[in-house]
């Protein structure tokens, strides 16, 4: 099992996956500035994994308050962690279920300890982590049924055991499907500008043993022509209400090309990615990232300079273009709206 | 006016794109097989430059032939160029010019001078050089038409300058239309595995001053569905007889999210382009390139050690996703096949 993040006395290990494929190392945060950064920088990313570094953080942000002062450091930590990256809503919801414990700690006694106080938060965030992964495993248990023996997958960025808790979303529905012998060969999209795909989806099949090929995001739908995909899998940081998807950018258009292709496509994430806030995909806010990361590759200039560019991080599929959502409480297929309802 | 290739007593001279847009670098070739080694390794590359590239090449290989041997050493020299690239069929189109000259030659005279024959296809050479130029200078008066005031324009890979003669077939179109005054952005698909959008497009903008931004291939489809989009223009490396065209892996993406949100797809290629043997795209062969080429990025590995990639350097959009083509000779819509016929 890869070790994406852990809670170890008093700090928050995570791999960096920046080094990765090439180089497995280990980073410590010690104070929550530090897992801030992590996030910012990409040290760690996907949103599940996402919203488990903010909830550890915030429960190391206030390991050394005061009782005067733990209140107002709390909820100044929660607001620095809510700035960090604005799309994967699971970012969002660890914060409020951390606050949710906070003031129900504050609220229980009329004379609560602050170590009880800060207890409660380590416990809380462990417990966001170990259900991340019961969900992704449960994903796993509902997903495996939608893949057959002899299936190639294509699979977009990485929504694996490093984007999560420890198993993976749509590669833990890839993984649970190995794991019961399906013999099945994955594509994996390279996913430019970061490469999620070329470096940590590829690192994650390998490990993991499962034929998988890499390939450049724009030859997906040449590949879904000629008829060698047989359904696409991705994750997602943020579904709406409606059932619109919001994931890495590149999602939109697999998704447009598997169903002019009749291939299925299926996006898996936990129910703490539903924001029912946001009716359509209209209102997810679009992280949009410095341009260096598209005029550079791997820290080389690509383009003249002082050229421009964009960075949008994500896209926003409609809901109907997406076969099902599998979820850790089942599959949920259209019409998206009432049976996400139903689920929640 | 950017000078990709051009015959210089008796050597071929072409700038070196691999090293664009960091070097302004020229090659100086002596040797047909000096040329046959820019091709296969993308010194030069374009469909229009690589079939200039052979005849110039063929007429360099027998420069030094005698009256005895010119004959074998044509031939076989044909044949060494026509097993550079497989896909873009003007290699072979300028390939079969230069036999008929070389046949009619033969065939004028009882007794054609060997320095006649030398001189007859250095000549042949130059002029499909120039009908190139004037070929891509048509298109863009025929495809400028389609270009209104303020629209923003997508294109992938390089049909510039660098991939023909010297004006460009799909940014010939976008320069026709910068001449003429009219106000444009062009959005710039870096183009994945080897960058030509990001390398050699953004170079041709920026030295035209022409407004660009550079986008990742992934990123494409949600411009599109995000309304930036007004029409998508691209080349083509091989048109079949109905007219389904092979371009750059990618470009079948491209046409199909083009279609899905309303935008006019067009590709420009000159005659030369048009294979009338291959039926529908289904025959037209597509090269499969060297792994490496996804696995690293300017010699750095990007996926594990060891990992497997796929690299078809083309794909095939079918017609049915083209609203028109553009050639020298008008412009071409639906029923292709039929038009396409009417037209040559």
């Amino acid at each position: 099992m890869i070790k994406t993040i852990s809670w170890d006395r008093g700090t928050v290990v995570m791999i960096d996956q920046r080094t990765l494929p090439h180089e497995e190392r280990y980073i410590t945060c010690r104070e929550y500035r530090d897992v801030i950064a992590a996030i910012n920088n990409m040290t760690i990313r996907g949103a599940p994994a996402v919203g488990i570094a903010a909830a550890m953080g915030i429960a190391l942000g206030v390991l050394n308050s005061s009782g005067e002062q733990i209140k107002e450091d709390f909820y100044r930590i929660c607001d620095a962690f809510s700035r960090t990256r604005p799309t994967a809503v699971n970012l969002f919801w660890a914060i409020d279920r951390m606050k949710s414990r906070f003031e129900k700690e504050i609220a229980s006694t009329t004379h609560t300890k602050v170590t009880a106080i800060k207890k409660a938060l380590t416990e809380e965030a462990l417990c966001i982590h170990e259900e991340d992964i019961r969900a992704n495993r449960r994903m796993g248990v509902h997903g495996k049924r939608l893949i057959k023996d002899g299936d190639t997958i294509l699979t977009h960025c990485n929504a694996g055991a490093l984007a999560t808790g420890g198993y993976g979303t749509a590669l833990g529905v890839i993984r649970a499907a190995h794991e019961e012998g399906k013999k099945i060969h994955v594509l994996v999209d390279e996913t430019r500008p970061l490469l999620q795909g070329a470096r940590l989806t590829s690192w994650e099949m390998k490990n993991e043993g499962i034929p998988a090929t890499l390939i450049t995001d724009s030859m997906a739908g040449s590949f879904m022509k000629r008829g060698i995909v047989n359904l696409v899998i991705v994750g997602a940081d943020r579904i709406a209400a409606n059932g619109d998807v919001a994931n890495k950018i590149g999602t939109y258009s697999l998704a447009v090309l598997a169903r002019e292709n009749g291939i299925p496509f299926y996006v898996v994430a936990p129910i703490s990615t539903i924001d029912c806030s946001a009716k359509t995909g209209d209102e997810i806010p679009i992280e949009e990232r410095k341009a260096e990361e598209v005029l550079e590759f791997h820290s080389t200039k690509i383009a003249p300079e002082g050229f421009k560019a964009y960075n949008p991080a994500f896209d926003v599929t409609p809901k109907r273009y997406i076969t099902a959502i599998i979820t850790e409480k089942g599959i949920v297929t259209t019409p998206f709206g009432k049976r996400i309802k139903d689920l929640i």
